[in-house]
């Protein structure tokens, strides 16, 4: 009744920005991710008779996140147990650099979780399961390059697009943040959803702009998919900035990154940026461009860390426990 | 033959980003503007046989820039004239800080020129002159809360909404710039109209979001009109970031004067940002909020000036030559 899972974070390269059903998670529009190799959750999760609560230790500090205690209860819900648990997980991220690790983290969960409980859950199954902890999650359970469909409550799920050693692609993850995002990713998809102007024209776009990812993963070209990525980006916080109030997840540092991104092109570095609903830069090409751009990068005022990473794999059980 | 004027720099409230003619400047949509008083050009402008060529001097340094020339001719064709011209211009901002300097410029070379060339023109016939050498000085011609027309070539002019002592408005003008705008605002238009998945919807928006601006004005509401100036510049730079090529006017400085005044908000001080096609901020609200706000401003790293400015009037001529 324990079991260990690691999962990786993604990046979104077609973003998911708005719910249809918000108590299910159903996000309005099909996205793309790459899981990033190098930053992972590593959880574990026993379930016992012993226990009276349900306790949560989250990098070495006890929390009571209650979005953690509800997916205890979905899995309970699965296995028809009533069990308390206790949950162990550790981020292999660069500290308080704000690099989102609800993705690794419910994956991780989630895969931990169900072993720990004793289901027997297809990969879809599990995909779906993490969406309900966290839209993004429902990617990091396949790994390398995935699509979360955008259907009903169990048809939302992620697939495989690509596995991670099938393109050249790198990232830097490039840490700048100093504080954490002011508006939650949940309330800030519901404002955006229903006062953008944008909104509508931006699910318009998304329709070719899918095609052409899935097109870029299917030729293996990671330029283009770098590139498609950067495009989706700007269009995705465009609906940001025109929601009411706005939503500028942006800082002085992000934009700095991203000039010096557009530099880099601009002198034959085949180098784009990607943001997901924060401070920090993801910073995308094939493997010899992002080492070409990494010192310059390295020297933009307010960056505080640089991760370089392959993509991911899926969501695995690990045999090594945290306690 | 000779005759000076001095006009005001304004600033967009609801921007006009695109053209229907680029040849005649018809913008694409109406624009309404607020003109500077601390922020002018002063030019004087003579007509002389003696001259072999035109000759532009602009503060201090000769100068070749074709859109004056090509203005020159304008007003010669009007006056039937084939005189050669002597331009002397100065701009009274804040020196290297790259505020633009082409609606007060185009405004007063408008209004001197026509003097100096002996024309007696309306002032719509003005206004529609000085929009054919740059498309926002045609609302410096009329000064105060203008609006620009977005018609054919000769009913596109600017017209008064408001005269600059009607409302409580002030602007806090924060330099930030360090280099000058790399993509021009002619070309950027272009790549705009053509590429921005979003341009249909901003022609949309402009709608309801013009009358609310004409209606602020008339409720004599400058909170409301600094508000809206706000989210017409979100929605202005959205449709700028989702052009392909990507149209990044601003800076990291840009930013955190943004989420400056973001937090000059949230803690009770009513003032609202404002970005033209470039990285310099304009702070928006009653003359009290602004001073509020000013000390906050100021400690922003990046910014390298501060000018506050009320309202100002119509470009007029000025007994005070320039030579």
């Amino acid at each position: 009744m324990k079991a260990t899972a690691v999962a990786c974070a993604n990046q979104g390269l077609i973003k998911y920005w708005g719910k249809t059903d918000e108590a299910l998670r159903v996000p309005s529009n099909p996205s793309i991710s790459v899981c990033l190799a190098a930053l992972t959750t590593r959880t574990t999760v026993e379930f016992s008779d012993r226990l009276e609560h349900d306790e949560l230790t989250l990098d070495h500090r006890s929390s009571t996140d209650p979005r953690v205690f509800q997916h205890l209860d979905r899995i309970r819900e699965l296995a028809r147990s009533s069990q308390r648990a206790r949950v162990v997980s550790e981020n292999g991220f660069p500290p308080g650099v704000g690099f989102a690790s609800s993705a690794s983290g419910f994956a991780a969960l989630t895969v931990a979780g169900a072993a720990a409980a004793g289901l027997d859950l297809t990969p879809s199954a599990l995909s779906r399961l993490a969406r309900l902890g966290s839209g993004s999650a429902s990617r990091s359970v396949p790994g390398g390059f995935a699509e979360l469909l955008a259907e009903d409550d169990t048809r939302s799920i992620a697939v495989r697009l690509a596995g991670p050693d099938d393109l050249d692609f790198r990232t830097l993850a490039v840490g700048v943040a100093e504080t954490e995002k002011k508006v939650p990713s949940s309330a800030g998809m519901r404002i955006t959803t229903r006062t953008s102007p944008f909104f509508p024209a931006r699910l318009e776009y998304l329709v070719p702009a899918l095609e052409r990812m899935r097109a870029a993963l299917r030729a293996r070209n990671p330029v283009e998919v770098a590139r498609l990525a950067e495009v989706d980006t700007l269009n995705m916080h465009a609906t940001m900035l025109t929601s009411d109030p706005p939503l500028v997840y942006w800082s002085g540092a992000t934009l700095e990154v991203i000039r010096a991104v557009l530099d880099a092109r601009a002198s034959g570095i085949a180098v784009y940026f990607s943001v997901d609903a924060g401070e920090n830069v993801f910073v995308n090409g094939r493997a010899s461009d992002v080492a070409a751009a990494r010192e310059r990068l390295r020297a933009v005022r307010g960056v505080s860390s640089l991760v370089e990473s392959a993509p991911g794999g899926p969501a695995r059980l690990d045999p090594q426990p945290l306690f």
